[in-house]
């Protein structure tokens, strides 16, 4: 079974400290609001949709044990609860547009007086458990649709190697995985005979945390230096790379984790297929194209120090940006859970939508 | 003044400890071969031709102030000690070199019947002597090419920006530096504006030493992962690329640090010139191409701790190749003390010294 770093059931929540990980596995009862809050600040679950999840199923968690007097009560502490939650990380944006959702849903519920406040509740409450599953749903069509294009590309059941960077797994999601999806899946098809993941400087994701989700799956795995990228792709007949996103623009730009690009450029060059994967909610067509995404720099702390041990000499300047931007030229395709598209389709696929 | 790794003045030897960089800068003193042993041994001082020179200053230091009954006695100390020095790391090619050819020397010196005894021991203390002046002379005439070759790619008085990776400087070599050579030559002669060097994972030999060395010697610099070589390539205008090498093969492929050969790919793809700088002893004829040369592959360990700190998930397996091979298409020019060179020319060049 997969890793599960999110475990929801019978009203309890559990989550995987990631602070502890990749040294010691141990999960934390998460029992309202403000143990959702702590872990979150505290860095114990991070990924943009986890931490919109685990602050969300914190308060149905919360809610459920209580009795309200009105709808409108209810709706007031829904409000207040989910602005605290918000504060936990002010950057994290998806926990404020699942607030801002749920906020409006609860102003909805309270003034519609064909609901009663026990359907309120359970709507609600409902609302929330559907975020989860919804996840989930999407990386595994995600996963499906990724494994078909992959498989694609060699003839017969002959089994394939993937490249990934940075973690896109369990611990970065609701469970499952974007990118680490499509590649569990193939495992699961019995069609991945080998996955090679970066280390993913300077904060080390693909060491500590995909390295982590491999070993814990059983899936055939070699953590490479960031470096050897090149030499893996001459030597080791690698059928395609799969990546993550943290943003795609309208033209197909991909914004993700630092060191992304290089990996793009080094695919061409070795004419190895190169994919991201991501859930169709990252294509923000607001933004024309990869030179709109404003990069992140973060400190150079980051760079320098191994937790309390300084690896670099001392009084050197650090550049330490947090993404690159792919451009959709070196992008084979964009596998979503609507489907597998070329970046010159998202435009439009979109309007489809929208329709 | 550029840092100095190797001190030798008045008949005394201080090496640079390798060990406490970069949190701290020691002088430990070589008083004879059984400190040159120990210093090379336990890894004080480091890189090929600097353990070499560090091994025999460390006999011309003991010799000098011994008195010798005959030529003989005089010969089979010279023998014994250089034999003592080369089991100290005995993977070190360049100090087994150099004491067959010290040990040829003496032999040639002692059966010489019109060279007196402190003829002999002059002439030897000479010979020595002379290979630190020349590995400094060679890197000194690499950077004088090296500059001229980029500043060509400029126009007017221009400055350069230039990304380098691994350490190639004082602290690999006698003194000075290959690639960092041509570095601290485009500085001396201030048109140097910026360089880029590379962490190289796995042993950080970016991050700890040439960081160090460029700190020192006030260079204007900055850090980057390994992984954010094409984010540089692609937004900061870099001239040109200057790496080390541990072989070159006749036809031009070159073997060099891993993550060398996609810093090359990378180039290329961002019409970057990328160029080799290394003495031309490190041209090996004997090897036709990149193909026939083995590939070193190091323990796991390098890359799944910092010190005592594991930084990866336990039971991931890894791929800890040392070096890779850049192939000569994409190699613009290889920087020596005779001139830089087209791969292609390689051969012709080679000719020309064996007339």
């Amino acid at each position: 079974m997969s890793l599960r770093a999110i475990k929801y059931e019978n009203n309890t929540l559990e989550i995987l400290d990631q602070l502890l990980l990749p040294a010691q596995t141990k999960y934390i009862s998460v029992r309202g609001v403000e143990d959702g809050w702590k872990v979150i600040n505290k860095m114990q679950v991070r990924g943009a949709p986890a931490i919109a999840i685990v602050g969300c199923l914190s308060l149905a968690v919360e809610l459920k044990n209580e009795k309200f007097e009105s709808k409108k009560q209810m709706r007031q502490e829904i409000e207040g609860k989910l602005n605290y939650l918000v504060s936990s990380r002010p950057t994290a944006v998806n926990m404020k547009i699942a607030a801002e959702e749920l906020i409006d849903l609860a102003n909805q519920l309270s003034k519609d007086d064909s609901v009663s406040l026990d359907e309120m509740k359970a709507k609600f409450l409902q609302t929330i458990e559907d975020m989860l599953a919804k996840d989930i749903a999407d990386n595994k069509a995600i996963g499906d649709y990724g494994a078909k294009e992959i498989l694609a590309r060699v003839s017969g059941d002959h089994l394939v190697r993937v490249l990934t960077h940075c973690n896109t797994g369990s611990l970065a999601t609701a469970n499952y995985g974007t990118a680490l999806g499509v590649i569990r899946t193939l495992h699961k098809m019995k069609r991945l005979e080998h996955i090679y993941c970066t280390e993913t400087r300077p904060y080390n994701q693909g060491a500590r945390l995909t390295a982590y989700e491999l070993v814990h799956d059983k899936i055939p795995a070699t953590l490479i230096v960031d470096s050897m990228v090149a030499a893996v792709l001459k030597h080791r007949n690698v059928t395609a790379v799969v990546v993550g996103a943290d943003r795609v623009a309208a033209n197909g730009d991909t914004a993700n984790k630092i060191g992304t690009y290089q990996i793009a450029v080094l695919a061409k060059y070795h004419e190895v297929p190169f994919y991201i994967a991501a859930p169709f909610t990252s294509v923000d067509m607001s933004i024309p194209s990869g030179d709109h995404i404003v990069i992140e720099e973060r400190p150079d702390r980051e760079m320098t120090h191994v937790g309390e041990h300084r690896i670099a000499a001392k009084g050197i300047a650090c550049w330490n940006p947090a993404f690159d931007v792919t451009p959709a030229s070196l992008i084979a395709g964009i596998i979503t859970e609507r489907g597998v598209f070329r970046p010159e389709q998202l435009k439009e696929q979109f309007g489809q939508i929208n329709k």
